[in-house]
């Protein structure tokens, strides 16, 4: 079985040594009661739910699974007691104002807090999070009155929330959709339709669930210009706030899944369901981009967590296997073999795993400093130019952190040799949960499109160069400052040779558009590895600093120092690869005719 | 649910056209009956068998799976059945001497028959497959009784067999293990231990089951060098030859696992079981690589295996699914949605699942042919020079298509979106089969152990020049023959990169060991992409000279040549990152301490 401990002092170093989180915090206007003690005061706490009361539900509740009867779900065994204790907790207002019923804290400490709770049992977390992003999209579209009656509810977890896109024959090309919603006499609407791959459609944490859903009008244009969005809750509530009559919202099958077990993933039917229309007509795709941002950062977290289980549950298997003698020499003569630990392709695995999961923090937590910007900024200019930023972070950190994710818990796995393969010892249940992370809330595929198309072809290479100059400035000030000068260097030659395949990409697009989709992949990658290496060489930088203060950690920054050094020199390299894939003519993708697929 | 086509157009292409399977099987002694007319009705037979009778059990094979109760395993519905239908059309002893009821056939074209029935069905195919590998260890060491005996009731597929080495404590590192064999006063032995992980180690599709123990006598030295072998029948023979009276030998629990669950994986206990000893004392696990080296071929068909599936049952799914409009154009005028074939991220995933398959089937029917020569060359000498030349090629075969094998598994479920990771679509099912395929028989680092330490150090570069030689001679015959000059080109550049790094890792062993395995990872993936490369090379010239004669099905030639370019653009670049791993310092890996990977 796994289990969770918190990284208590990789965060702290993220939060503090690196990124400066109080600076950024005594610059909010939310960030006043943030300071330094409450904050490692939330973490502590959060941290102590993850590992006593979700960690040791993982297994079980990957085990026992939801059971689906007459439209009626149940979670494992478990998970609404430690929901209660969620709820208790105040845990799911952290980040929403106070007039809601939130406690009005940064939103960079709820992904902080997002991390610690799905690391320690993804499924459960699930619950909560999607509820977020329901609550995000109500705060930001909701009149007044929606507020009231909606966001209260959700801020306390007295009831959660869903959000309802997918239909059977279309996921990311939402303008294929057909649920249809009819406006009645007294100004609700009337929905009809069935949604599929609701995560936490269904289940019996609370009362009430209530569905933002994505439909049409009638009169609606075609494609994504006709989507509206609606609040169609199980139970309408009633006079006094509290839940009343059964709304025409059904359950009407949970799937069958290689993981997440846990979660139910429903079949929602809409018959003749009232809902109420959520900010403007037909401007529902736009408006639910406020929960896709929030929503692909989530799964980016998700990347993460797999990395750092998977880290954390086979470094101990891997100083207690001993298995053949190390090649340079006996390491444990009392043993009939060496600690595999000092086997160094068990190395590689770990520290690959290692390196994806402390990279992929302080990318997400960076990036959370965007995310409280855009929302608390002083001006209008910074908090667009933060969403700008965070807008072309985003697919990068969905893609490739789901990515690198996979490959670290399928190393983990790795490491135990067959008996990773066994359920018992919970490695393979990282990887089953964790494949999800690449598909759904857009696929790799879907966030490579949107980075190369929407955030730097169309976008005019604003964002893209902006990116390239941070690297750069990183890469120099790396370099001259005369300190790990190699990292300076090799950030600075890759960001070169990409920005060049970047060219000769435009240069081939000039002529078949299709050069830029079929460089798409290889290009979020290595943008993916660029990033996490400018937080590589940065990393190293603090780590360096403080061990000439000589201090009584010091074997953390030298641990820092050598998964920096195995970065650069075995992970980074990767990108000469993709650099030649994306330079490859655009014919050697694009030139079977669909035709011919099927020969052989 | 997926379903399974065999390639047989595919597998005439590599076995007529390729690598003149006629022309060899004259040349053999045992190629006589094999006369192209009967490998293809072998080949058309099995594959019917495949599609037919393997096929439709493999999704329900892993829902239902094996049931464990008081010892006795029960296989999931339809397995005896089809067990029946194999043991009745003589599958099992197809290439196995016809003295011992064998039909006495090339052991390659048996390679090809486990292709077809492992891409159907896997876990099915795991029964028969562990039986040959019992049947091959008692072929090449047991005594003319033993033969007689047990080989004839192993090749009719009377009975089963099954190979025991693992246990709790140690699987690679056999030095270590512990199963107790004391000799009796008949000459039979008592064996006592438990095994674990031995797969195909109970069920209900025979009456009996031969199993090949390793353990140690009371006076064998320690280690390695103090291991035997022995055959422990479940039920012992009666005088008859039929079964006698129940042995001490008995299954204690199956494993839950992540797929292969309609193979039942079995921890065997020997209690006082009455067991006789194959070949020599103490000579265990020399004798044991017969079985291990046609184990991890078998392997290798498994990686194939996974990318063939794959690959077959993600194309029909992505002409179905119309999400997008093509960037170059609309292409499905009266859908909502282009095809998603036309988009060049799907293609992407597509081609690489394609191009590992054929690549894969090319490099293990050459290999096969050496298996061949290995079992009947004329000469010793031609002999010991095919076992070589197979011994160098098994580890690359192994570990390179399983490894590959998990990525186009994984692509073809990505193919899916969020469908892909549904049970009722089969996708995830490819993948959690084959992900055993890096672990068991031996790991991936075990494997790239293997090829760097013994196949290629130890052997003084012999092996390993002569592959060289062959990846030059065809970089340069493609070359100057003024056809595909690119892929010459290309696999001359890749090769004497490859060269020029394995140079210079030994430079740097030559002062630190740890320099090879730190190496051996990047080592091995790399003389994988070049191995295919190979073949790709060879395949896309004799497409080319095909298409130059006009054929009537041209569009078979022109998707090989198409498949081909894909592998030379967008694959074997991929050796240009693990050549940079690969030449990079030891101490990337090996630095940091082991106290150092808890600190965070």
């Amino acid at each position: 079985m796994t289990q969770y401990t918190a990284p208590r002092r990789d965060i702290d170093f993220v939060t503090n040594e690196l990124l400066d989180y109080a600076g950024h915090y005594r610059s909010l206007p939310c960030g006043e009661d943030a300071t330094p003690d409450m904050v490692d005061a939330i973490i502590g706490e959060a941290a102590k739910f993850a590992e006593e009361v979700l960690s040791p539900l993982n297994q079980s509740g990957d085990q026992q699974g939801c059971t689906w009867q007459d439209g009626e779900v149940t979670t494992p065994d478990g998970f609404k007691e430690a929901y209660k204790m969620w709820v208790e907790g105040g845990w799911q207002g952290l980040s929403h104002p106070a007039e809601y019923g939130g406690q009005g804290l940064p939103m960079s400490l709820g992904l902080i807090k997002s991390e610690l709770v799905g690391t320690a049992n993804w499924a459960w977390g699930m619950y909560p999070g999607l509820s977020l992003g329901a609550m995000n999209t109500l705060y930001v579209h909701g009149d007044e009155e929606q507020k009231q009656t909606y966001l209260g509810k959700l801020c306390s977890g007295e009831w959660t929330g869903t959000m309802c896109l997918t239909e059977a024959h279309c996921g990311s090309d939402l303008g294929q959709m057909k649920t249809r919603a009819e406006l009645q006499d007294d100004g609700s609407y009337r929905l009809n339709g069935t949604k599929i791959f609701i995560s936490a459609g269904e289940h019996d944490l609370t009362d009430n669930i209530v569905h933002i859903v994505l439909a049409r009008t009638p009169d609606a244009p075609e494609g994504t210009k006709g989507i509206s969005l609606f609040i169609v809750p199980k139970f309408l509530p009633g006079e006094d706030g509290e839940i009343g009559s059964r709304n025409g919202v059904s359950c009407g099958s949970i799937e069958h899944k290689m993981g997440i077990h846990a979660n139910a993933t429903c079949v929602i039917n809409f018959d003749n369901a009232t809902g109420y229309m959520l900010g403007e007509k037909n401007e529902g795709l736009a408006a639910m981009f406020t929960f896709m941002n929030t929503a692909r950062v989530g799964t980016a977290i998700q990347g993460l967590a797999a990395s750092e289980l998977a880290y954390q549950n086979a470094w101990p298997y891997a100083m207690e296997r001993y298995s053949m003698r190390a090649l340079s020499g006996t390491k444990n003569r009392d043993k009939a073999g060496d600690a595999i630990i000092h086997h160094a392709d068990v190395r590689r695995m770990l520290l690959t795993a290692r390196a994806f999961a402390e990279g992929g923090r302080a990318m997400i937590y960076d990036a959370a400093i965007y995310a409280d910007h855009m929302l608390f900024a002083p001006t209008e200019a910074e908090r667009d130019a933060a969403e700008n930023e965070l807008g072309f972070l985003t697919p990068i950190l969905k893609a490739f952190l789901t990515e690198t994710g996979l490959e670290s818990a399928s190393n983990a796995m790795q490491v135990f040799g067959g008996h990773g393969y066994i359920a018992e010892h919970g490695m393979e249940q990282i990887y089953r949960d964790a494949r999800i992370a690449t598909m759904y809330e857009g696929t790799t595929g879907i966030q490579a499109l949107d980075l190369i198309g929407r955030k730097v072809v169309l976008d005019g290479f604003k964002l893209y160069a902006a990116f390239s100059k941070k690297l750069y400035a990183q890469g120099l000030r790396s370099l001259f400052k005369g300190k790990r000068r190699g990292y300076g260097a090799s950030l600075l030659c890759y960001t070169l040779g990409w920005n060049w395949k970047t060219v000769k990409m435009l240069a081939r697009a000039s002529r078949n558009r299709d050069a830029v989709s079929a460089a798409s992949y290889d290009f979020l990658m290595i943008s993916g590895y660029l990033s996490m290496a400018y937080y590589w060489s940065r990393m190293a930088e603090v780590a360096a600093e403080a061990l000439e203060k000589n201090p009584s950690d010091s074997d953390f920054y030298r641990a820092k120092l050598e998964t920096a050094d195995f970065y650069f020199r075995r992970l980074l390299p990767r990108t000469r690869g993709h650099a030649s894939a994306m330079d490859s003519s655009t014919d050697s993708v694009m030139g079977m005719p669909p035709e011919r697929f099927p020969l052989r």
